[in-house]
């Protein structure tokens, strides 16, 4: 009871902190009201929806709690607020971020299972949970999805995704794997991250590109 | 009866007008017959669309009534023909766009809301009906969608779909606060053309951009 | 039996085939093995899931049969290894492409016709299929979708499909009418690019742009 309303609150901020780094790009870009709306919506939510519509659970998870829905106007609040005062945070907003992907990459794998479908599947889809609204986010704001070229990023996901997978077949508590599956997403983009990690993909003979 | 023959054709009329603003835009992007289609077809049929498969309606509308999908081609060909004679017409199309999205955004709030869900996701669906088309339109033509930083657009249906929502718990009969939302859509729209306005986002500290 | 089973595993081809297209395009934008890995998923099934999602068909088809996802991980690997001698295969991967399309677009149209959707709906979805895994990694690569502009390709597409489902319509088999129109889309396409055919949409009055 306990952890499942802290992965909730967890979710929440999630959303919302996903929320402001759409609203930042769109302050950066001089995007109106609308925009700025939009980009922080399909940043903070575009994964998620991708996610159920793939899987078809309709109508997607926002429209039946709105409370993620509301985090997109409050992210628009903080950020004419205490523009400055974000901006300084950057570091710390990389932080939350890393928290985001690790909840949306577990929660939408839990999701996913909970429907029946298959292991790899639902690691699949718990990595489009928590990459997708980024993605989408670039393609509206006409650039080459980042994700594309740098950092480890899908990688954690993936990795923290697996090893999720591979604990639920243990005789640990739920919420222990939880937790500890989060929290190993967490690590390894703040590693790769500090350490510059990445993971070109060059075969032989593509190097005078 | 007559208001909702009368609603069927505008929509139909709608969904015309915006297939001919997406085929006027491949024309200048030189794209050839598919091009062209597909442009034209996401213009007109992709916020719908959009919207349908966010709520979870399936097969999406216009799989259900073909005349939506006929306004397609009918467009190509009156373009074709009529090319120089379109391009005067400019100014009376953005009357047309403006009767589009006032039928659009109330017609999908009420599609919404009689599938049961709430009414501040059946705003924001009768907005995405209105919208998405030009944005995906944008997206596939590589911009950065219009929407994201000029003149009052999703702001008029915003407004008069709150307006639809708020007339709804009245005792005015369904048809005429239709009608008068939809009016109020196409109302908003021409003045903030006429007049310029613009809701720019812009956090104090982010003038230097 | 033994066409359908020919069909499946020419379908698998079709896929992994691709599949190696777009994992050959994650290379020269240098992107890294995640990067690969989206653009080789998106080239090779982003046709059937957007058919899929539009029709309601849930979940998509490559969630219910793994070999189609394993196929993008075989086309990274078989790149890796065999870069340059892929390279110098272009040319027999184009006739791939071309047989990927035929088969996509048929099977498109049997699974949308066997939904009990309309012909016209079936001939769409059909070409949806075929084409649209092109259109979303152009996209997400930020280039304009190169079928808007060049050769036939969603026509052939469209003529093969269209007798398909004419021929559906005489005492033919089903078998040898699949198998008949596959070969057509195959043969148009390729007589297409031998030729240059090209379709431009120039309505008179538009030369000057």
């Amino acid at each position: 009871m306990l952890l499942s309303d802290f992965i909730y609150y967890l979710d929440l901020l999630g959303t919302f902190v996903f929320a402001i780094s759409g609203v930042l790009l769109a302050v950066e870009k001089r995007f109106d009201v609308v925009g700025a709306f939009i980009i922080g919506f399909v940043t903070a939510l575009g994964g998620g929806t991708t996610r159920d519509i793939l899987i078809g659970a309709s109508p997607v998870a926002w429209m039946q709690d709105l409370n993620y829905l509301f985090c997109i106007p409050v992210a628009m609040l903080c950020t004419y607020l205490f523009y400055d005062q974000i901006l300084k945070l950057r570091r710390s907003l990389f932080l939350f971020d890393a928290i985001g992907i690790g909840i949306f990459t577990i929660l939408g794998i839990q999701k996913v299972l909970s429907l029946g479908l298959s292991p790899i599947i639902a690691l699949i889809m718990g990595i489009v949970s928590a990459v997708f609204g980024g993605i989408v986010r670039d393609v509206l704001t006409n650039e080459v999805p980042l994700i594309f070229r740098k950092e480890i990023y899908a990688s954690a996901c993936l990795i923290g995704g697996l090893s999720f997978l591979l604990l639920s077949k243990t005789a640990l508590s739920p919420a222990l794997i939880t937790f500890m599956a989060v929290i190993l997403v967490i690590f390894i983009r703040i590693l790769a991250v500090r350490n510059k990690w990445e993971t070109p993909f060059r075969p032989k003979g593509s190097q005078g590109l």
